[in-house]
């Protein structure tokens, strides 16, 4: 018995580039379009006569793309998700968004009109949900890495017979934050990100950390005072840890200065903040 | 308002061989632990009394590791949930694990005793999850990269203004499986996960396809009729594009033969099968 | 002054289905293309008259692979290499390529005939080099990872005042082998790379290791014995380090059983082999 | 019979906080030993008494990283080239380092004193070669992506049987840059590399291109010229084609808006600049 469903295309690569009067404008965006609805009969009677092919999506992608200004990728998934919501037999659509942002070279000191660089770590996120009854919007960033040398503590924790972590109140405090906000209904202003963007690292930077769990909250706490018009945020913070290097076999003190970076095992700690009570996890 | 949060560690890599009587065993896993419970305090007070150190979840990994068979990676996994989702404040405990499977290194025909070799892309993965009042084991394969050069057709969809695909009655079909399935309450046949593998694997090659979703249906029935200890499948198959390259600038036909093998975009098709109807998406 | 230059297409990704009577046969290869030659005009004047695109290199690709059997990849490349070599201003045409090996899936014991499975992880590398008066031949493997949980010591080393590593007759040895052979001008026997590849696998597993890097020799040995046709191997071996869990905090033994498995750092062991004295490095 | 060896340490994850009066500083590395010399016995005889451990590298970079300012990673790893290159057996020491910039996270306009984010595509890059009678200093950059979507043309070009490929006198040129430049015996004024970064790019969004190789060619003049003190410049840039996308059949007109980012194939484009002739290729 089918009890879920879901196909569509994925990972469709867009450049749009604006040619209008004065500088070009570019958006680099990766799309993803998910239809799920009564498609039984395509799965199991190989029946195709329900089912769109997600050649079109791609192709759509690209048509919708010549004639929307794509102002802003929550604006453009959101009319994506209601050309495929409208579909015969879907009941909810799904687009999702990565927009990779590009900034003007600068040149003589001033920005240049036509050329551009992608730092490249940093990406903008957005999933459109259309169902039956309601259109959802969330938009977020990720790969946001950051680091802080001073401000951070780690202390009175629980000690079990597997705890051997000497407290500290002074470590490093790095991470790659991961934030997903939704919008309330109805709002539009989604050029609220650089907002909740900024209250996010300047939270990070100026907060006095009694754990990475503490910074979280207090990052989500500015996000949600820094935009009226966001109902709940999700954070995803890895604790990515510098121990210490031990260099007393070779006679020498490291007061906090020498560390090895490490990728693995990390810390993953995340929690959503919302306005209301709600139920659910994410 | 905090209305979820969870934090652990994610990643810990752990190799463990077996050198009793007879040849070495060896079994390779990456494992996670996330929890979630009562830890408010930790959050929006900085207060860490009731935080168990991410640090002392690595360390009980590795302890427990040296005292338990690891027979089945997810009685392993049951285990480490037990002893998580019994600590103070945790109202669920969840453990992911990636199994990294090796194989014997042959030397004159025979499987060596000491000596393995690791093809690479496929995994094994297991999740348990420990609420208040049950307890859930999933376990799965991905990875696990499969293409069929005939029996493999695409007609008779939808067309709509958007639609360019031409029809085929003979097309390539490759993938890259990914299922997971979910044990019944007090199941602990582990090793029904070949079972299932096989019944993949050769409904995928003995198949007349009339699309990924036909397959991918066929696919999930053949795993729950191999095993009757699974309440659930679900299988996502991305669609790994195979393009008749072109030829006709150069005056060659091109009969199914040479083709451009793309990355992205890729289509995407995921369904759930189970024995019962059941609510919620995945 | 432009003191070098080459110039090509990368990552052309082919898959060729072979249909003739039987089975049906795969061929998955990416390949790369590079010209040097006297091209001083297209960088220093922006004149393209002597520049072929690498699109063009593209599309030959691709049109030689509907003509050419690809029995052997290096077959294929030896030819696309004379066709770019020939081309006017050419100095020297070099094509690398890798082939990714599927083998049939199995199917009631049985290969299948049109069904197949990719492992993923080892790859089989080719690179013709055809200049003035010469054409090089190599041939290799990479991503082969293997690991010996026995026969494998690393003692009696330099100890200078940064040496902490203690002395050990009993670690494991993991790695994933590179090795690159150049065959003999003329010769034509490229079915051997099974037999490099089986000498350097059987070796690696029966050495009594007292260091990568003399099991290194003893493979590349094995390889010069086991083909006559090659005139040299080149080896690389990184070292991936598997650390001994230290679990006496917890009053537990770790009598060889429960690693570490780390990426990063790692020991990296190379060397050339040759049967005759050679001059340069790799 | 060796003809070549080569062994050491890969990718030491170092992270140096500097704590003086001030701001922090912080410079991240990845860093790299490879020693060659007579080592034939540890090869051929298991002979470990003139193998220095990889393990002591590790050591002695972090140890190294204590007493070192390590104002550029330049100097940095000449001095652990030095030291390595002194040890016994060794003829040729090697040290590559690669540098993952920061910079201070801006709060209410201000760079914070201890706070910093890391875009995370860009690196720095340094190698130092230290033989028997010379020392050689390299230093680049790489993954720096930038993009122009004017002043950019390909046309003019040789045809053959097998081009398709339109010409065009205005496309969109999309790269990311990997240069290297080796820096005259003796010079030391690290610092330059700002100034050759900033050539090259404002050399690539300034320039009238009539091919990638025409541009790759004037950059490396531009760096040539910024910076008396390098000997030569070696350039690589991958063309990452942007395709239009055709929007003909949706009777759509698409003038240069609309474009398929595409991964693969690119063409790839290099070429080394020298003060004077010089043999040899990278």
């Amino acid at each position: 018995m089918l009890t879920w469903n879901r196909y569509g295309k994925s990972s469709v690569r867009l450049l749009k580039v604006g040619r209008a009067a004065g500088p070009h404008e570019i958006i680099d965006l990766t799309l993803s379009v998910g239809l799920e609805g009564a498609f039984e009969p395509v799965y199991a009677e190989g029946d195709n006569t329900s089912c769109l092919t997600t050649d079109a999506m791609k192709n759509t992608i690209y048509a919708f793309a010549r004639q929307d200004p794509i102002d802003h990728v929550e604006a453009f998934a959101s009319r994506l998700a209601g050309h495929f919501g409208a579909k015969p037999g879907v009941t909810l659509a799904r687009i999702e968004a990565v927009e990779h942002p590009w900034t003007r070279l600068p040149v003589d000191g001033r920005p240049h009109p036509h050329a551009f660089t992608q730092a490249g770590g940093e990406e903008w996120t957005c999933a459109v949900t259309r169902g039956a009854d309601k259109t959802s919007v969330e938009a977020g960033v990720r790969g946001l890495v950051v680091l802080k040398t001073a401000d951070s503590a780690f202390a009175g924790f629980l000690r079990d017979e597997f705890t051997t972590l000497p407290e500290t109140r002074d470590r490093l405090l790095g991470t790659s934050i991961m934030a997903v906000w939704q919008y309330a209904p109805g709002f539009t202003g989604y050029g609220e990100r650089d907002v909740i963007r900024r209250a996010l690292v300047e939270t990070f930077a100026a907060h006095k950390s009694e754990s990475v769990q503490h910074t979280l909250y207090a990052m989500g706490e500015a996000a949600l005072a820094a935009c009226a018009g966001i109902v709940d945020i999700t954070i995803s913070l890895p604790n990515r840890h510098y121990l210490l290097a031990d260099l007393t076999p070779f006679g020498l003190e490291n007061p906090g200065e020498v560390f090895v970076a490490t990728d693995r095992p990390y810390g993953l700690i995340e929690a959503r903040l919302s306005r209301q009570p709600s139920g659910g996890r994410p």
